[in-house]
């Protein structure tokens, strides 16, 4: 149902408000359970997965993209103009849904039937986060448990950059992060915390079982010394010596997911791929 | 020698205008021969690298922190309006030097000693380039080869992405895209042609050998038919059907790179890291 709105200012968009305010918008999602998902595809992506839609802002050229799956949700329709005066920036493909939230399972129920899992400590970027739900729901990861300070994998950026892998992949948050980790050694996994310190355990030759949780930690210090200690090994991906004493020493955190993602699958029919049955 | 300048228009700090202007900077950095570096960290690395200082912007603040390794260089000293007037946006670390270009090495000349390499075909984005190149330098890998199309890796934007990672590999460029892989092919080197179709050989079981090449193509279409055809393998990262169902059906170009550049180290000492001798 098309409503064409002419002030940026309407009330009517008032879900759409402030995008480029992150302390903003991290209350106001978190008082009125929504996000905000952008483009086509991503829309798409959210409504494959059950989140019910709230309300679509979008123009009259991208009016028709989404019309086969909104039903009878409110489509505001603006110029492109007021699109750019609401969002703050350029829209990617022309809209923006805002949709409910639902319920986040405890760490328990998303562990249940997982034997791979990837857990964050304290990851605080947005991309970063949406690029490694990416990465891991791409390489067949079983579920995400975040630490309680990770960044939010719904808030917009986490939702774009992960290209709508923020929908594919279950996680949960940890109530708290000092017994975060027994939780999970508890249900017998497996845990190998990812560290730069080449006297680690190599990811492709560290030993596997049948549940393991890979630790990441965040982009500047890693992974707290409370983590690294209490994990069952501390692995790493080797690097060039020559590199290491040209001052490149480190992997960015996406690039190391990825790699230590993919190790992480290592025995699992994924891993082997379609040519090795 | 500091120079105190107070006119972001001041003739003296022409090779720092425009730095947002992409075309400006190409055609001005190609015709004087120069590129810029951010930050201190990355300056070092390029003047480690051997790369000759023509002047130095800086601010007040952070005049001290290059002094021991800049000599008789031009400091040119700015307020923290002028540097911003000037750059046009927040310079990371409070430092940018222009530096004169090195002459890049015929193909030829890179792989001389060279027994893995990357060979990029046609990525245009400055932030992607610069990614891969550190995933490939922190990782081992001997030298990267560009298609003529490829984006600059001493682009300001490469440069810091990649953390002055683009000092610290021997790359060089082809002198055409045509031709440019049986050159490859002709110095002993098997290509591994990196594509998302899942019905490739896995890169973790690919066969290798003494010199191996790994083609990666561009951010939207991958390589062209060309190389793949003219590859001799086909390789792909396993991905998780269930995912792909779900519309996660790719992984971003530098997750897919440190996947694969990761695997092209198999059979090397780093590979096997510190404590597998």
């Amino acid at each position: 149902m098309p409503e064409y709105v002419s002030d940026a200012h309407d009330p009517r968009l008032s879900d759409f408000t402030g995008l480029r305010d992150v302390e903003l918008r991290k209350s106001m999602e978190a008082e009125q359970g929504l996000f905000v998902a952008e483009g086509e595809k991503v829309i798409r992506r959210a409504i494959g997965a059950g989140y019910p839609v709230r309300a679509v802002l979008t123009t009259e050229r991208w009016l028709q993209s989404l019309a086969d799956v909104l039903g009878d949700v409110t489509v505001y329709v603006v110029s492109e103009e007021v699109m750019h005066g609401v969002a703050g920036f350029q829209v990617h493909r022309g809209a923006l849904a805002s949709m409910e939230r639902l319920p986040v399972p405890p760490v328990t129920e998303a562990l249940e039937r997982a034997s791979r899992i990837v857990v964050l400590e304290d990851l605080v970027d947005h991309g970063n986060v949406g690029a490694i739900f990416r990465c891991a729901a791409a390489l067949g990861v079983d579920a995400i448990v975040l630490s309680p300070r990770c960044a939010d994998p719904l808030y917009r950026r986490s939702v774009k950059v992960s290209m709508g892998a923020v929908f594919a992949i279950p996680y949960a948050r940890m109530d708290n992060w000092y017994d975060g980790l027994e939780q999970i050694r508890a249900a017998g996994f497996r845990t190998l915390a990812l560290t730069p310190a080449q006297d680690a355990t190599p990811m492709d030759t560290v030993e596997m079982s049948d549940r393991v949780a890979l630790l990441l930690g965040s982009e500047g210090d890693g992974l707290s010394s409370r983590w690294l200690r209490e994990a069952d090994e501390q692995v790493c991906i080797p690097m060039s010596p020559t590199a290491m004493e040209a001052g490149v020493d480190s992997l960015n955190v996406v690039a190391a997911a990825a790699i230590a993602c993919h190790g992480l699958m290592r025995g699992t029919s994924i891993h082997r791929g379609r040519r090795q049955p």
